[in-house]
C-alpha cells in the first residue's frame, strides 16, 4: 500500500479498502538517483507517474538549443507527456529528477484497466487534468500580463520552500527569463 | 436530439441510442447575437458550452485594461471558465459571442447527474480537459520559443478559416503582440 497516493486520492474521490488495495496493485515503484531520466524524446511516455518523494522536472530543447521548462514535479503531483500518452505519439520532451526521486507509475494499460473497475477513478483524473488545465491557463496570463519580475516575485511568494529546492537557471527557465536576469533581481535582496 | 454534440462525442466514446438521449434531455440550447456576453466577471459560470454555431472569444481585463484572449471558441469546441466550476468561485472572465452564436449548456448539476448515469461521459470529458491541458501546454511553448512573427505565421497556417473571421484586434491580443505590430506583419503580404 502507498499511503501518499491514497491520501492525495481521497481529497477528491472515496474509495473503498478493496479498491484501494486494487489499484496498488496496480502501481510500480521506481527509483531515480538524482539527474536520471524518467523520459526521453523519441521514447513514449509509459504513464503518468505520482511523485511520492523527491523533485523533477519536464523540458525541451527548443530550436535555439536552450532548455525550456515546461514544468516542474513535487511531492504529490503527477507528471507525464500528456500528449505522448493521450496521441500515443513519441514523447518530445525529458523528463528528469533534479534530486532523487520515488515515483509510482501508473502505466496507461493499467489505468484503463482501473476505470473499467474503479469508475470514480476516471472522475479523479479528469478533475487533475482540469486543476492542470486551469494552471497552465493562468500561466499564460502572467506570461502575457505580468513583467519578468513580477512573474519572478508572485512564484517565489507561492512557492517559498520549492524555490529553495531549484536550481536558478531553472527556475529562470521556467519563468521564461535568462539566469543573468534572475542573478540581478536576487542581488535585490528583496 | 443535437446531432453536433453527439457526432463530436462518438469520436471518442460509443453511446447507446438511450444515452444520447438521455444526454440531450439535460442540455439547454441558448441563442446569443453577436457582441452578447454569456459570462461577465463576477457571475458563476453555469457550467461547460458546446459550440453548434458561431464563435466566442474568453477574456479577461488586465491591470493595464487591455483585454487579455485567453482563448477562442467555435464550432464543435467547448467553452467554460474551469477555474470558476472547479472552484465554484466567481468568474475573473468574460465569454463574448463574435457572431451570432447557438450553445448548448450542460449545467455542472447535469454534468454530475449524467456522470453517474453515464460513466463514459466522464470518460470524455477527461479527455477534452486532456487536449485543452496539452493545447496550453504548447501555446507556453511557442510564446517562450517563437518570436511574434514566428507565432503569428504558425497560428494562421493552422487555421486559415478561422482567421477570416475574427477581428485583427482579437487575434493580436490572443498571440500577445499589438494590432500595430500585426498591421505591419501582414502588410508584408505573405
Amino acid at each position: 500500500m502507498y499511503p501518499e497516493i491514497l491520501a492525495h486520492i481521497k481529497r477528491y474521490v472515496q474509495l473503498s479498502p478493496q479498491e484501494e488495495e486494487l489499484l496498488c496493485s496496480k502501481l510500480e515503484i521506481q527509483k531515480f538517483k538524482k539527474k536520471q531520466y524518467i523520459l526521453e524524446p523519441g521514447k513514449h511516455c509509459a504513464g503518468n507517474y505520482f511523485i511520492v518523494k523527491g523533485l523533477v522536472r519536464q523540458y525541451y530543447v527548443n530550436s535555439k538549443l536552450n532548455e525550456q521548462i515546461v514544468q516542474f514535479g513535487l511531492e504529490s503531483w503527477w507528471i507525464a507527456d500528456q500528449d505522448s500518452l493521450l496521441n500515443h505519439i513519441p514523447s518530445t520532451v525529458y523528463i528528469q529528477t533534479i534530486e532523487a526521486t520515488e515515483v509510482l507509475l501508473l502505466s496507461e494499460k493499467n489505468r484503463i484497466l482501473l476505470f473499467e473497475q474503479i469508475p470514480k477513478l476516471e472522475s479523479y483524473f479528469r478533475v487533475m487534468m482540469q486543476k492542470a488545465f486551469i494552471a497552465a491557463q493562468r500561466r499564460i496570463g502572467f506570461i502575457f500580463n505580468q513583467s519578468d519580475e513580477e512573474r519572478y516575485r508572485y512564484f517565489t511568494g507561492l512557492f517559498p520552500d520549492f524555490i529553495q529546492r531549484v536550481p536558478q537557471y531553472m527556475l529562470a527557465s521556467y519563468l521564461g527569463f535568462t539566469p543573468q536576469f534572475l542573478s540581478r533581481l536576487r542581488a535585490k535582496k528583496v
